[in-house]
C-alpha cells in the first residue's frame, strides 16, 4: 500500500497584468520535497523531487548509477517511516537487494545534499546560517516583467545553440549589472554571484536576481545566501521555493514575461 | 592570465523537416565539461558546466554552500594544471582562502560525481561499465517529431503548474508506454526507468526515451544505462551528450517539435 502524497498545492498569489493592475488569486504550484534514497540500508543520495512514483525514482536512480547490474535483484522497496513527523514519513525510500547489489561504484562515493529530509528542515538549515533580508518597496514590476527582451542581446550562447540558461543581477528598475550563461541553471547563478563576490559587491542588498529557468528551492537558497532582495524567474516556482522565500523575506516572482508576472512572496 | 576555452562547438547534424526531407548541415552546440572545485586544497564538488567564467563559478558555488562567510576571504583562485592532458588543464579550479574559510558545513559532506575531470574520462567511465547498444533502423521520425502533442494530455502536473518536466518511454513509432513528471528532469527519467525495471522490462532494447528538457551528458548516461535505442529531446543537446551517444551507439535527436527534428548521432 502506497499513500499518494500531494504533488501540487494551491497558494495565494498576486498577478500583475501588463497594464500594471493586480489581482489576488489562488495558483497551483508544483510540490518540491527532498527524498533520501537508501540502498541496502546505506544512504546513497538525497534528491529534490515532486512526490509520487517514489519507488520508481529510487530504483531508477540506483539503476542509472550502476548499483543494479549483473544479477542484482530488487527484493523490496519501502518507505522508512522515521516516526518523528508526518512530513518526513514518506521522504526516505529504501531499496533492498538482499546484498545482491555491488553498491555504488567506488568513484561515486556517497552523495549527500545540504538539505534535511523534509522541506521544513531544509528551510531551518538555511535559517540557522542566513539572516532575514531587508525589505524593499521600490521594485519596478513593469520593467522586470519585460526583462526577458532586454536580456536577449546578452544571451550569446543561447542565440547560437538554443541550449543555455542565463542568470543576471540587476537593479530594482531592471538595469542589468551582470549576465552569465551556462548549460546548468545553477551554474549561471553561481557565476553571477561569484562575479559580485570577486568585485566586493556582496551581499547583493537591494538587487534583483533574474533567472531564465524555474525557481526551485535551490535557486531561492542561492539568492538568499547572496543577499538579493528579489528572485525573478521567467518560469514557475515550487512550493518549497515559495515557503523558503517567505522565511527569508525574499520577494519571489514567477512567469515574468510578456509584460506580466506573478508575485508569490512579498518582502514585507 | 586566463585562457578562454571554447563554449560552443560545431557538429555536423541531420535536419529532418516536416515533409520528411533531410539536410546535413553544421550546427552549433553548447560545450559541456566537468569542472572540479577545490577549497583550500580539498575537492568539494564536481559540476558539469559550460567553460568560461570558471573562477566566478567556483567562488559562487563555495559562497552559496556557506564556505565563504563570516570573515572568510578569497586570497586566490587558480586553475590546477594536472599536466596529464590539455583537456583537463582547465577543468580543476582551486579557491584559496588561506585557511580563513570554515569549510563546508558538516552536513554537506564531500560531493563527488560519477565523472572524471574531463569529458573523455567521463565517457570512458561509462564505456567501462556499459555495453554498446544494438543499432535500430525503424525509427519513425515523422511521429517522434510530433510526440510533444501526444504527450500533452499526459502532463497533468505541467497543465496545472507550468513547472514540471516530463519523460516518457515509447516505441519507435511513438506509441507511449510510460510517462512520468517531476520538478527535476533527471527525476522524471529515473521514474520512467524505475517503472520499467520494476516491471521486468529492462534493458529497454529497441525503445525510445523522450525528454521534455535538454539532452545533457547525464541524460545520455541514463538512456544508455537503461538500454534505450534512442534519446529524443524537445530541446538542445550538449557537446558531451553527442560524443557520449556516439560511443554508446545511441541515436540522439534534439529539437523534436512541430514536426521537425535534428539528428545529432545515429546508431549505425
Amino acid at each position: 500500500m502506497v499513500t499518494i502524497r500531494r504533488r501540487t498545492e494551491s497558494v495565494l498569489a498576486r498577478l500583475v497584468s501588463d497594464d500594471g493592475s493586480t489581482t489576488r488569486r489562488p495558483e497551483d504550484v508544483l510540490v518540491e520535497e527532498p527524498m533520501e534514497i537508501r540502498l541496502d540500508g546505506e544512504t546513497v543520495a538525497t534528491t529534490m523531487r515532486t512526490p509520487g512514483n517514489d519507488f520508481e525514482l529510487a530504483v531508477g536512480w540506483c539503476h542509472a548509477e550502476g548499483a543494479l547490474v549483473d544479477g542484482a535483484t530488487v527484493s523490496g522497496v519501502r518507505y522508512c517511516a522515521t516516526g518523528s513527523a508526518v512530513d518526513t514519513e514518506f521522504n526516505i525510500v529504501s531499496v533492498d537487494t538482499a546484498g545482491t547489489s555491488p553498491g555504488l561504484p567506488a568513484r561515486l562515493g556517497t552523495v549527500s545534499s545540504s538539505c534535511g529530509i523534509c522541506g521544513a528542515e531544509s528551510i531551518d538549515d538555511l535559517v540557522d546560517r542566513l539572516k532575514p533580508l531587508e525589505p524593499i518597496d521600490n521594485l519596478d514590476g513593469t520593467r522586470l516583467a519585460r526583462l526577458v527582451a532586454s536580456l536577449a542581446p546578452h544571451q550569446e550562447l543561447f542565440e547560437r545553440t538554443g541550449g543555455s540558461h542565463a542568470a543576471a543581477a540587476c537593479d530594482t528598475d531592471g538595469s542589468l549589472l551582470v549576465v552569465r550563461e551556462d548549460i546548468g541553471r545553477h551554474n549561471a547563478v553561481d557565476k553571477v554571484v561569484g562575479r559580485l563576490l570577486l568585485d566586493g559587491e556582496l551581499p547583493a542588498t537591494g538587487l534583483v536576481l533574474w533567472v531564465s529557468g524555474r525557481a526551485s528551492f535551490e535557486m531561492v537558497q542561492k539568492a538568499w545566501a547572496a543577499g538579493f532582495a528579489a528572485l525573478v524567474s521567467v518560469s514557475a516556482p515550487s512550493s518549497l521555493a515559495i515557503r523558503t522565500a517567505g522565511r527569508a523575506g525574499l520577494i519571489l516572482v514567477g512567469f515574468a514575461r510578456d509584460g506580466r508576472m506573478t508575485v508569490y512572496a512579498d518582502s514585507a
